[in-house]
C-alpha cells in the first residue's frame, strides 16, 4: 500500500454557472508526477427509497438533462449547506413525491466516481409516509410510479432505469430491510 | 407522460484538457424553459467483474483524485474510438490486473447522473483468466485485492468501498451468475 500522492499544485480549470473543475497536479511516492482533474461536485446529495408500504417503493420518472431522456429513478436531491442528510431527504421527498415520512434512515453512503468527482451520496430509507406536498422548484410535475421491491428484475430489465445509484440503492434497501427483526431474506 | 423537452439551443459553457460541460436551453411540453448544464463525459467506460475462480472476485485498489483517498472497486476504463465495449474490458484486465480472460459477458450498461451526466458504463463479467499483463497509463501500480463474492457484507461495511457503479455491478453480477445453468441463489 503506497502513501498518498502529495497535491503539489491545485487551480480552478474551468467555472460555469452549476460546475467547478479542478487540476490537480500529484506527486506519486514512486516520484511519478501527474495531472488530474476533478469535478467538485458541490454539497452532497440524498437519494431516497421511500417505501409506500412494506413491499412498495415509489420511483420518480423525470427528465434527465444528462442523457437526454425521461429516467425512472429513486428521488434525490442535493443537501443544503447546513442541511442535516436526514432533513433534506425529508424536503425532497415532501417537494418530489408530495408525501413526507415518520421514519428516515441514513444506510448507506455513496460515491458517484471517485476517481474524478468529489461527491457524496447519502441513501436514506424513508417509511410510515403522508400526504404532505412542498413546492418544489422542478420544471414540470415528476410523474411518481409505484414499484413492487419483488419486481426487481422487471425494473432492471427496462431501458429507462439505468442509474447506478439507484440500482445500488434498491439493492441496500431490500438488505438493510432483510437485516431487521422480521425482515425477510433478500434475494 | 409528457412530450420530452425540445433543446431549443446548446452551447459549450467550458472545456478543459478532459471534460466539456455543456448548456442546454429547454423548452418544456408545459411551456416552462430552464437552462441546464451537463457534462460530456466522453465515451463510454467498463467495469469489470473479473472473477479469479467461481467465488472469488478481483478488486482494484488505486488512487482516486476525486476523493483524494486510495478506493477499493471493480478495475475500470474508458472505451477507446471505435473499441467494443468487450476488446476494451479485456484491454483494461490486461492492463490493471495484469490477467487475460477466455470468457467475456456484458452483462448491463450503467448510467453514472443521468440528470447531468452523459455517460454510459458497461459492466462485463470476465472469467477463465490467465496471466497476460500489458503495459497500462497508471502513475503506479495497481493494488489487486481478491475477494471472496461471498463476503459482500465485509466489502460493503468498509469505508474505502464507496462507488455506487461498483456496488451495483456486484450484486448485478451475483444476480446474473445465479441465473445461470448451476448458478447458486442470488444472496
Amino acid at each position: 500500500m503506497s502513501a498518498k500522492p502529495k497535491i503539489i499544485h491545485r487551480r480552478l480549470a474551468a467555472e460555469t454557472r452549476i460546475f467547478r473543475i479542478e487540476a490537480l497536479d500529484l506527486l506519486f511516492a514512486n516520484g511519478n508526477r501527474r495531472t488530474f482533474e476533478r469535478i467538485l461536485g458541490g454539497t452532497d446529495s440524498v437519494v431516497i427509497v421511500a417505501l409506500a408500504d412494506a413491499q412498495t417503493v415509489l420511483l420518480a420518472r423525470e427528465y434527465a438533462a444528462g442523457m437526454d431522456r425521461y429516467e425512472l429513478g429513486l428521488p434525490k436531491g442535493v443537501v443544503d449547506v447546513g442541511e442535516d442528510p436526514l432533513a433534506a431527504a425529508h424536503r425532497e421527498l415532501r417537494e418530489e413525491i408530495g408525501m413526507g415520512a415518520r421514519e428516515l434512515h441514513l444506510i448507506h453512503s455513496l460515491s458517484l466516481a471517485p476517481g474524478y468527482i468529489k461527491h457524496t451520496s447519502h441513501l436514506v430509507l424513508a417509511r410510515d409516509l403522508y400526504p404532505d406536498a412542498a413546492e418544489g422548484d422542478e420544471p414540470e410535475p415528476i410523474e411518481v410510479v409505484p414499484w413492487p421491491l419483488a419486481g426487481l428484475d422487471a425494473l432492471l430489465a427496462r431501458e429507462d432505469f439505468t442509474e447506478a445509484r439507484s440500482i445500488a440503492a434498491l439493492f441496500l434497501a431490500r438488505r438493510w430491510l432483510a437485516s431487521q427483526p422480521g425482515g425477510a431474506a433478500a434475494t
